[in-house]
């Protein structure tokens, strides 16, 4: 399917993670490169994530949004899957195929990246804090418990369901933040799995991508922001 | 389309929440009686859940699971969606407004619940730390920071995008957890949204069946598991 323009995300144009590719962009521009389609880039400060004019495209003031010249989509997990089903490669052929591939998608988001994400929140926001410890090890358990039932239905499969898909995608982006902790060593299988997917040559184009956004930045933090 | 079966949804034999209805089947039961589909339910115990059959079915031991005679899906808002593609009433025709859908659909999932998750996790766990004041008070901020992002897009609308959808289905199931609160008198926008979402006949019928599930329970609680 032919696009009638080149896809245009938006990114953070100085982001957080340091190039770490643990922004959303980095789902979408890894799933953009999975099926070969270019895309543009527009880069937001964080003044401009809060203007009137963003927030008529992306209510939350968040990153990333897509725009292929139909109706402007926010949310990593949607945008993912509106690419997965313009294009193939990204999910089976078959609609029992792409139904579980979905059930996948928000398995990754709904289940597995809420105790990592507030395992890594909490440890910028509340290292400090005289409860951290005990916050820590109360969230270690949370994660260990997801980590377990993943590890469990993976086995020695290579991926989720059958082939590589969208879903395997976003659990992989989901899985990285845990790449900095300890807890991956328990879990061999979810280790090898994170590996199959960091290995692909698409992920690989994609983190180089985003992190380059950021190295300019660092390297001119001066420039006016793009319009 | 005709179903070949009735759909099989698993759901809490003895729900945490007291047949409140926060458990997540709430979702997947509204659904079904938005589009006048009827269902059959398999109520589960814990230890039920935790069996290697059941985590065949979902890896996480969580309930809902769905199951129309295709491969069984879980996630609520995987669910959602795939009841709402086979039926019509919850979804725009065209593509371009199921795109938004889904992506209101992860909104309401991704973005908006996690910080009413949160504090809902926090109020009971950890009510007794010597934390919990300070720790409920940073939620709190976080809630209102997506609750005046979500009031502001929302102005007088009736729903998220022009006719109610599965989005607004989900994103009102999200905001229920805050009507014990306070915090949604700050934001009239959004008490009179959660009011229209749950005065829907839809939402009645559901809510009163899964009380009725949970009523039923606490009268007769040695009954033996339905096979």
């Amino acid at each position: 399917m032919e696009w009638p323009m080149l896809p245009v995300i938006t990114a953070f144009r100085n982001s957080p993670d340091r190039g770490q590719g643990h922004a959303r962009d980095m789902r979408v521009r890894w799933a953009l490169e999975e099926v070969g389609q270019p895309y543009d880039v527009k880069l937001m400060t964080f003044d401009e994530l809060k203007t009137p004019e963003y927030r008529r495209l992306h209510p939350f003031g968040q990153i990333p949004t897509f725009d292929d010249g139909g109706p402007v989509l926010f949310e990593s997990g949607a945008i993912v899957w509106h690419i997965a089903n313009k294009h193939t490669g990204l999910l089976p052929k078959d609609p029992d195929g792409k139904a579980r591939a979905l059930t996948w998608i928000f398995a990754a988001i709904d289940t597995v990246e809420p105790p990592i994400f507030q395992r890594a929140l909490c440890m910028v926001l509340e290292r400090d804090k005289p409860w951290f410890a005990e916050r820590l090890e109360l969230l270690d358990q949370q994660v260990r418990s997801r980590l377990g039932s993943l590890s469990q239905w993976l086995g020695d499969a290579e991926w989720l369901d059958d082939d590589f898909s969208a879903a395997d995608l976003v659990m992989v982006t989901v899985l990285r933040r845990l790449e900095s902790s300890d807890l991956l060593k328990d879990y061999p299988a979810i280790a090898a799995y994170l590996n199959r997917g960091t290995g692909r040559p698409a992920f690989k184009r994609a983190f180089a991508t985003q992190l380059a956004v950021f190295q300019d930045t660092q390297a001119h933090p001066g420039q006016p922001p793009e319009v």
